[in-house]
């Protein structure tokens, strides 16, 4: 199991909450803000298709490959997933079409879950990113197990979250029983 | 009137699209994919709060600013705004809490349009991310006018859907009776 | 071709941008507010399953299932369909356990259109509204060709909505080179 | 507090969702199925407006009037609100322009919850029916409290659903401390 982390600060809520998820569970966490993965340049239909870039990318997505089950963690940042995890996903495109590996099929695999956090009134105004999370996991034809949204702000305010302290602890349960 | 191009790939179809609005208007290009605009790092609640950061963001939200009407033009990218883009919107949350310029009040008095292009089935799986520039402009007061979703994926698509040339075409007698 | 009217008024805003969309086509309309429909009593689980009920759906779905086409034309009410549409739509889980015809084989082969107009910034209300059509046709195997929104309130609004008048003159060109 | 059950069968998941939320505590149920509420005849532009309907409309929106807390219980039906429910929302249009009760007013003042159940993917599926309950909330500047989202098709599936039997149970315990 590998947590892609894809808060703008350090131990923010929820990274809090993804870790109350996994609380004494075996996973790889990856903390998007430590690696440098830049804007993908979409060289799609330009001559000689997409260039090796020289950044962490590959590092990343390597390790993402090496697990059956993905949490993707971001805060409801301006309404959507955080500019680190988009600008990650985003070159899912370079990889599609890179022949050293078959990422669809391997991506396809891959059983996913979303945590997000987010200040104003995330239940409601979080609902257009869980819907772009299940395209993308659509696409990919990647299951879309779970996802658990919390109401935070400041630090640690996710503690009070009576809804989702219980959705973590019953998350925590299963990927208990899985191992 | 000022038009903030989030296109990963030069002339795509979005940027196409949204020039074909703006036939013969007086406007300014900002192009995010020229400038260098680091994802944010949230210091919201850190002690001494958001440093300046040395890349361009302060150059582009000043030209920004400058301007009453605001055309957001984004790719459908991994069904939703482009890492670029989300990178530059990310970061108002540190000019929210710059005291040099009074950042909301100045972006609640603009008018702002959207123009997206995708090429899998837009009209439906690029709705959450209109949903999504709702929530982000509901929530700095700007005034929502009007957005059009393009169905293109290789260069030059767009030239055949009629719906968004349609589109273009209204747009561009609008702002042309402005001017 | 048919349209299934589900406007709760006679001669409302749906209804005529429908008409302008269908100028000149050779169409079935078909009027719900002028059918008795009941809501579904839904006996899935119960003994003996669904029962024969004394209302005009019958005939309805039996018009409906004539034609290759089909455009669900209504209102923005209450942001979402009216309760006429709705109610008839229900029924449908009354017909997907009907023996006498294979319902979902023959819906599955629909080409469906959706019209709808608001008077309450129905361009970003409406979306759930439009969503919701999609995992209907999802889940129906029916092909979603189109939708258009209207802005209208007040009747004859809808001749000043410009996008809507020229939707319908685009679909109007389309429908015409069918026959 | 009153319960308004918009279930198409009797003792269905939602109806039993709702009822174990409100386990011990002292509510009004208001069961839809029940009533007689015709399809709204939409009639505000005619000459003499609104007519006076011989149905239990009346009877339900008075009961409905005298309570401050509201739960709004329905099936994902076809991806909305079952017919019954839209019936009654949307007569709602005729009391807000009844004289005889401020009934925008008294709506305003109400704190309402929404318990929904499904059985295809309702946590993705019912998203678009949870939008638009935030806009008929909204519009009747209603506070929209909270909803829970179930998954269930046969009768009793909802008593194996963790998340929902969890969220029922801190519903519980937030309503018993308000008695």
């Amino acid at each position: 199991m590998a947590a892609i982390i894809g808060s703008s600060r350090i131990d923010g809520n929820t990274q809090q909450l993804t870790e109350m998820a996994l609380e004494g569970i075996e996973y790889t966490p990856i903390i998007l803000k430590d690696k440098k993965i830049t804007p993908i340049d979409d060289l799609r239909h330009a001559d000689g298709g997409f260039q090796p870039v020289a950044d962490d990318y590959e590092e990343v997505i390597d390790k993402v490959l090496e697990h059956d089950i993905l949490i993707f963690s971001t805060p409801v940042y301006w309404y959507g997933m955080s500019g680190v995890m988009k600008n990650f996903v985003d070159r899912w495109s370079q990889s599609l079409r890179d022949s050293r590996f078959e990422f669809k099929k391997k991506m396809s695999q891959k059983k996913v879950y979303v945590v997000t956090c987010g200040g104003d009134q995330p239940k409601i105004k979080a609902l257009p990113l869980i819907q772009q999370f299940q395209h993308i996991f659509d696409f990919m034809g990647m299951s879309f197990a779970d996802y658990m949204i919390g109401t935070a702000n400041a630090p640690h305010d996710i503690e009070t979250d009576q809804q989702a302290v219980g959705d973590a602890r019953r998350w925590n349960q299963a990927f208990s029983s899985l191992q």
